[in-house]
């Protein structure tokens, strides 16, 4: 089941004709650079919540909105014509996430996994295997970021 | 049980004290734009399928994003100290939003229901019943912005 949600989530990068495909590339870099800020925040406030004072319900409601995200269709964001160009800023996708398909598929498909099993834990409550899994979920952004995404310049 | 997830996500408004207090107001304004524009890539998603090719899983999986962002406890972005400020551009967020308790809970219910639904109705693969329901957020994301965002400049 997880399995398929994660092909269903990767192979959406090959639906260049998709419903979404009339979509200007600078929308498409938003929405994307907007997604990862969401998972940005998601990742904040559960570091905040193992490292600080544990509150399940915002977890819970972080770990949702990484699954959810996770297997949201994000490939669709990524279609032929939107390798260049800018959003909020300059996309910091690297070309080779346009080309690499069977990389892509393999580090989104992590992403899933983990954000899944991240989902989990979090109904249970239990600080320290919340603590273990958002360590894994961790993994798997930079997993993708260390292959696909141009560093920031500072 | 949606009447809670809605009380869990508002209720966090009043957490000014919560685990992410210490997120500076640039931060959080760029995330609640990111969160806005992630909304508003599901909607125009779920807007391309039921007024062109329908794909059951594609807006499975917008809807399971604006239910998990409805649900996520936005409510902790709107942070006292976050009035005013620029993110990715200045907050359009009006004043009335971080005094007006009553009204702000009331369209942070209403879009929670209206998603949760949406995430019901879209398992069915209906798309008619899609496009009613999709209707209903919509309206329920027109209610909030009437009410508390400074409209843009065109």
């Amino acid at each position: 089941m997880k399995f398929m949600h994660a092909v269903a989530a990767v192979t959406a990068i090959a639906l260049s004709s998709s419903a979404m495909a009339q979509a200007k590339p600078e929308q498409l870099i938003k929405w994307r650079q907007s997604v990862m800020q969401v998972q940005g925040w998601s990742m904040a406030r559960i570091k905040a919540n193992v490292e600080g004072t544990y509150n399940k319900d915002q977890v819970i409601q972080a770990a949702n909105i990484l699954h959810a995200t996770a297997d949201g269709g994000l490939g669709s964001l990524y279609t032929a014509g939107s390798e260049k160009g800018s959003g909020w800023h300059d996309t910091q996708t690297k070309p080779e996430l346009f080309t690499d398909g069977e990389k892509v598929r393999e580090v989104a498909m992590t992403f899933s996994k983990e954000a899944n099993e991240l989902v989990r834990v979090a109904a249970t409550g239990d600080a320290a295997a919340v603590k273990a899994q958002f360590g894994k979920v961790g993994q798997a952004c930079k997993g993708c970021h260390d292959k696909f995404r141009v560093e920031e310049k500072k």
